[in-house]
Parts: C-alpha cells; sequence; structure tokens
C-alpha cells in the first residue's frame, strides 16, 4: 500500500518559545505513522525576522536583496534544526533540511522569489528510511547557488509547493486562530468558523482584508487543487478547510463579511471630460508602483467630473502628490484625500446564483443609517466603501442581515 | 601584475555588534586595493553560538550532531551576511558566502569535520568582478550536501584553509588582544609582545596554555607555510607574526612562559613494578577518552611504586573512578587527587641550541621557594607541575630570570 503524504506548516508564533517548538514536535509525532509520512515546513521562531531585519538596518537603510536573503533565511533554518531535536527527543527518527537542500528552485528576484521547480529526491529517501522530515520554509535557491527568500508569508508558499511537489493529500496551514470566521469575531462574537471554503472565496477575502494566509500560496494551491486545511497549533478541533468546490455551495449565497481598514479615498474634483483623461491619470499613480483599487467616475456635469479612488494608506502621500501634478497638467480641480474610510465587503461564490444580495446588502445599510461612499463588485464578492468610524457597526448588521450567525 | 590576496578573520567579539561591525567593515576596505584582494572570514557575533547551543539544550541533553551543525552554522551566515551590508554601505563591492557556497568541503563528522578540499571558483569569479569576498566561518559540507561545523574556534581553520587554496600571502587574524605576549600580560605586567614567533612554539605554548588561536589552524599553517598575523581589530599596530623561522631563532632560548591551570593530579599509591601495569591503567583510562598529560613514576622500592598523572580537571571524576578500579585489579593501594596543581612552562626554538634552560629553571623556581612536583620536558620546552596558588608567583620570577621583559 502507498504511504499517504501529509504537509503541515507551522507558523512563527507556533514556534516563537522552547515550550511552543515542544507541542508542535508532540502534534507532528501524533500524524507520523506506519501509513502516514509527515513533512513540516517551519517559519523562523517568533519575531526572528524582524529582529534580523532590524540589524540590517541599523548598517544600511538599504541593504543589498541578496544579503537580506543569506541573512533572513538562517531564522527558518535555526527553527527546522530545533523542531528536529525536539521531534528526536521524542525518540523518532527526523531529519531537517533548508530549501535549497530539498531542490527549491527558484528565480533570482531577491526578497520574493518565485518557486520554479522542486525536487523531491531528498525528502524521498528520507520517506524511505522513515523519518519525519522538517523543511525550513520561505526560502529556496537560485540557478547561480545564490540563497533567495519567497517575500513574507512565504513558509505557507513552500508547504503548497511540496505539497503539489510531493502528491501530498493535504497541506495543513496551522496558526494561532483556529479557522476562517465569517467574520472578525473581534467585531461580531457571534462570527462561526466556517468549515469549508473555496479557492476563489478565500482569495477574494484574503484581497478584502482577511490576514490568514498569504493570497500567492491560495493561487498555487488553487491551480493544483491542493486541499489545504487552516487550523491551530494549540487546540486538536478541526479548522477550515480551503477546497476547489465546497458541499453546499449551492445554498450558501454570502460565505463572509471582511473590513479593510488600510485604504484611504482620493478625489480629484472637476476633471475635464475627455477621452483619454483616466488613463493619463492611473498611469501616473501606477508608475510610482501605487496599487489603486475601487475607482468611482461621477456623471459628468458641465463636461467636468469627479473621480474617486482608494490607496493603501502607507502610500497616500505619494498618491496625492502624482494626482496634484498629473491633475494641473489636464486642468483639473482641487484634489481631497479622506483617510476615515473602510472597506466592507461580503463574499461568496453562491453570488454566481443568487441575485439581490448587492441589493439587500445596500438595504442593510441604509437601515443602519450608514452611508455609502463608493460601491465595488466583483463575480462573487460586493463592496462598499463607508465611513471608517461606522466599519464595525456595518459589518455587525451585515452578519445579522445574512444570518452568518447560522450556518 | 598578478594581485595579491590577504585572508582575514575576525572572531566574534571583534563582530559583537553593530557598532564594531562599522569598525570592521572599515578596516577591511582600507586594504582593498587595485592590487589587493581581500577575503574576510567572519565569527559568529558576540556569544550567537553559545545561545543557539543554550537553546538546543533546553530540548534535548544529547541533541544530534547533524541538527546541532544545521543550527549552528547559521550564527556566522548572519554575521557574514551583515558585514557584506556594511561594506557596501561603505561604497564597496563585497558579497557573502557560506562555507558550503565557496566549496569547503569536509567529513561527515558533524560538530568536528575536517576540510577535505576547497574549490575557490566562486572566490575567484567574485575577485574578477573586484568584490571584497566574505565567507561564513566555521562551516562546510559533506558530499551528501549536509552542512557541517569544524569545532570550536573552527573560523580560524577556515581563514588558513582559504589561506591555503588561493594562495594568499597572508592570513591575519583579526582578535580582541593586540598579539602573543611572552607571557599573560595580567600577572606580568611587564610581559612583552612577541614580534615573532615560529609555528613549532605557537603550537607548544599553544598546548601549555596561552589561548589566542586554535592548534589545528596552526598545525595546517604550519604544514603549508602560511604566515600567520595575530592582531587586535581594535588598533592598527602589528601584532605578532607566526612564521616558519623567526629572524633572531638561535639568539633566543626562551619565547615565553606559559601557565595551565586547567589540569588536576591523581596519584595512584604503592603499585605493584610488573610489566605492563602501566599500559594497563592508561589503557583504561584512554578507553574512558581522558587524555592523560604528564605521567611520573617513582623510583620503586620493595618492588612497589607510585604513579602520578595529571588529567583535566573537567575528566577528574571520571578518571579517579576508572583509576579505582583498574587499582584494585592490579592490587595497588590508595588513589589520591590533587586539584591545587598548575603547570608552569618555558617554550623557545632555542632550547634545541642552548642548554641548561631546564637547570635554570630549577634553581629559578628553587630561589623562589617553589617545589616542583613533576617535570616534563619536550624539545622546545620544559614543564614543571607545581602548587596552584604558587603559579603566578612561579610565572613573574621566571618571566624575570630569562629576562623576557627586554626582548
Amino acid at each position: 500500500m502507498e504511504k499517504e503524504i501529509i504537509v503541515q506548516k507551522f507558523g512563527g508564533s507556533s514556534v516563537a518559545n522552547i515550550e511552543r517548538i515542544k507541542n508542535v514536535a508532540q502534534r507532528v509525532v501524533s500524524y507520523k505513522s506506519k501509513h502516514t509520512d509527515v513533512v513540516v515546513v517551519v517559519s523562523a521562531l517568533g519575531d526572528t525576522t524582524d529582529e534580523l531585519e532590524s540589524l540590517a538596518f541599523q548598517l544600511s537603510s538599504t541593504p543589498p536583496d541578496r544579503e537580506m536573503d543569506m541573512l533572513l533565511s538562517t531564522g527558518e533554518q535555526i527553527s527546522c534544526a530545533l523542531l528536529a531535536i525536539a521531534i528526536k527527543e521524542l525518540g523518532h527518527e527526523a531529519i531537517s533540511f533548508t530549501g535549497r537542500q530539498v531542490g527549491i528552485k527558484t528565480d533570482k528576484t531577491h526578497m520574493k522569489a518565485r518557486i520554479i521547480t522542486i525536487d523531491g529526491k531528498r525528502i524521498n529517501k528520507a520517506f524511505k528510511d522513515d523519518k519525519i522530515v522538517i523543511v525550513a520554509g520561505y526560502q529556496g535557491v537560485t540557478s547561480d547557488d545564490d540563497i533567495t527568500t519567497l517575500g513574507r508569508g512565504g513558509s505557507d508558499l513552500t508547504a503548497v509547493a511540496l505539497a503539489k511537489a510531493l502528491r501530498a493529500k493535504v497541506c495543513e496551514i496551522y496558526t494561532d486562530v483556529d479557522g476562517i470566521y465569517t467574520t472578525d469575531p473581534r467585531i461580531v462574537p457571534d462570527a462561526r468558523k466556517i468549515k469549508q471554503i473555496t479557492f476563489d472565496e478565500m482569495l477574494e477575502m484574503a484581497s478584502l482584508g482577511a490576514q490568514v494566509m498569504q493570497a500567492r500560496s491560495i493561487e498555487v494551491a488553487k491551480r493544483f487543487n491542493i486541499p489545504l486545511h487552516v487550523r491551530s497549533s494549540f487546540s486538536k478541533e478541526e479548522g477550515t478547510m480551503i477546497i476547489k468546490e465546497t458541499e453546499k455551495m449551492e445554498e450558501i449565497a454570502v460565505r463572509g463579511v471582511t473590513c479593510n481598514k488600510t485604504e484611504a479615498k482620493i478625489t480629484i474634483c472637476s476633471v475635464p471630460d475627455k477621452p483619454g483623461i483616466a488613463a493619463k491619470i492611473f498611469g501616473e499613480i501606477s508608475k510610482q508602483g501605487i496599487n489603486v483599487d475601487t475607482i468611482v467616475q461621477n456623471v459628468p456635469h458641465d463636461r467636468l467630473s469627479d473621480i474617486s479612488f482608494t490607496v493603501p494608506k502607507a502610500d497616500l502621500n505619494k498618491a496625492i502628490k502624482a494626482t496634484q501634478i498629473i491633475g494641473s497638467r489636464i486642468g483639473a480641480g482641487e484634489v481631497l484625500e479622506d483617510r476615515n474610510v473602510a472597506r466592507v465587503s461580503l463574499v461568496g461564490s453562491g453570488m454566481r446564483s443568487h441575485s439581490g444580495i448587492a441589493a439587500r446588502m445596500f438595504k442593510t445599510l441604509a437601515d443602519a443609517q450608514i452611508n455609502i461612499g463608493m460601491i465595488s463588485t466583483s463575480e462573487i464578492s460586493v463592496s462598499c466603501i463607508i465611513q471608517q468610524d461606522l466599519a464595525d457597526k456595518a459589518v455587525k448588521s451585515l452578519h445579522k442581515a445574512f444570518k452568518l450567525e447560522q450556518i
């Protein structure tokens, strides 16, 4: 009988100290059996990555990316060695590997490299020796034999890519929450853990503010149809399965409510209503490397219209500057900024077959006396930009209106 | 014109914090020129290695050596990346490498691996690009692609081995003292820095208690005749050259006085004077992995003699136990221990051609009212085991008697 393979990924908070590393070791060995091989991917201990980064920035405000990768990759190497030691202490065979040692080849984009291939040879050899395999997350190696890292959250990507390469049955993502919730339980105590969610829904939720998993990893899992199980490293309870199609797909219209307070709104007033104007404005902003989200243009009045859009708060100043320059060049009016905005969204694949979700959302917000500033929709989500100080109220109202506490 | 190559090794205290790393960077770039390529070997920052070891020992009292190497090798990887960042910040080109990346191949003895070959390809390529090369000390890789470390002080060995492989002009060992002294300046304020010392003298001094450099590295430097320059990372002053033959070799009989307080003395009384008895005793002790140093056997009296020998204090209990077992088996008397001993030694290649050094040493100690318990000699050293609390007095008297403050 062929053995089943499980890939388990433990984040930094799961291995933040010696006690937690021991806890993870206990957990891992409980999954290893005659019929199951286990690969564990670990992140750096607690705040190690931040601490290493801080050392580098004390030496240079622009440390070279290649050297940063050399530096930061040590964090995961430390935790995988420690976990292997902890597992061996429990009387099980374990072996730790760096990303390079298990053949994770990447391109040469240091600090956010992309995985090109994985050669699972060393892992399969370790499986033959019945060893639990521990892999340093977040890292790979270029064809020039330079160490690379995969960007923040890159250990998720290591886990998913290994699950694909090894044809694992499931890829478990252990974290400090016990799954994906219908909304943030700190805002709505009634929020329910979602048992199953589709890749598309999860991607939408991640891009709209839910911060459980790195979006790139979900995309890769989706592309290769690798089931993800997001669960807590501190309890044995089942978490949330992220899969291609959920059981009750047709019935459930709305899977969750998300809220994102990291954006700001820019409005450029009295823009002449000529073809190509929008292209000019957003071309200039994108040149600055700023991601624009929702864009709304008013119906023109006297051949002049107002254009509003949202950008990450961190990029607001740069975006305002760029908008002012292009605004004066095209003869537009003043440029306004608004930091007091939030994006509240409904997400659910069921929207494809259920109509009236958006209308019900608008009515719910209206009933709660919440004004909608901008609206944007995708195939499986509806978002409203509202005043930030009303965001929690909006989330509560929507969670209740769509009966998410009952799913 | 062919470029000259310098290898510089900086120990942990030289890179213990951000300011010191910047200091090392300044120092390194001052040596790089059109005509000189520089390879820098670095140890782990300050106490990093001890801290990593302590994490491992919190998980297991016997962490596997392979995993320890995976863990400990990160210390040097961190410091070499940081030094490369600091050098680039000064406007110079630099590139960091792990031991593996510069092709340091070792055997499979984890925690104390031996270097088999060094393939300098990547370093030579970096030289062609006019880069300063920073190499993580203390580590290599096996033919199975497992990371190894070279044992405590292994960064010295990395530096010497690289100097050999690259045919470097000199290998500079930067440390927190400014050279080798005629004796410990904390005991004798008049102690003088030695300008030149031979490999043999340095090896003898290291084995007799001087703790500046790892003995294995000196052996390798001797074998390949690589001049070592031991000097301070905090001053520009010349340190001590360790070379094959010093200039005034014939004139100077005694190069230095060393003192070692890490040994203890064991005496096994009333040993029957039969052939093969010594072999039995020391065979048993060596089976325990204990290194015995000086051995003295009294002239037998009534076919019984006392045998005394020294062992490291750390192994004393184990050695006493082994000695008692074998003692009762061969019908010997009681076993005595003495922790209050020290070894005081004179070292100098000139002893080969100067006679009477030992006699003058014994007279000096006698004049100072110091009793000699045991004596041992090598071709270039004389050692006396004396009472430990008289050791400093002995060192002072000998330093003065041999006029070492005047060399």
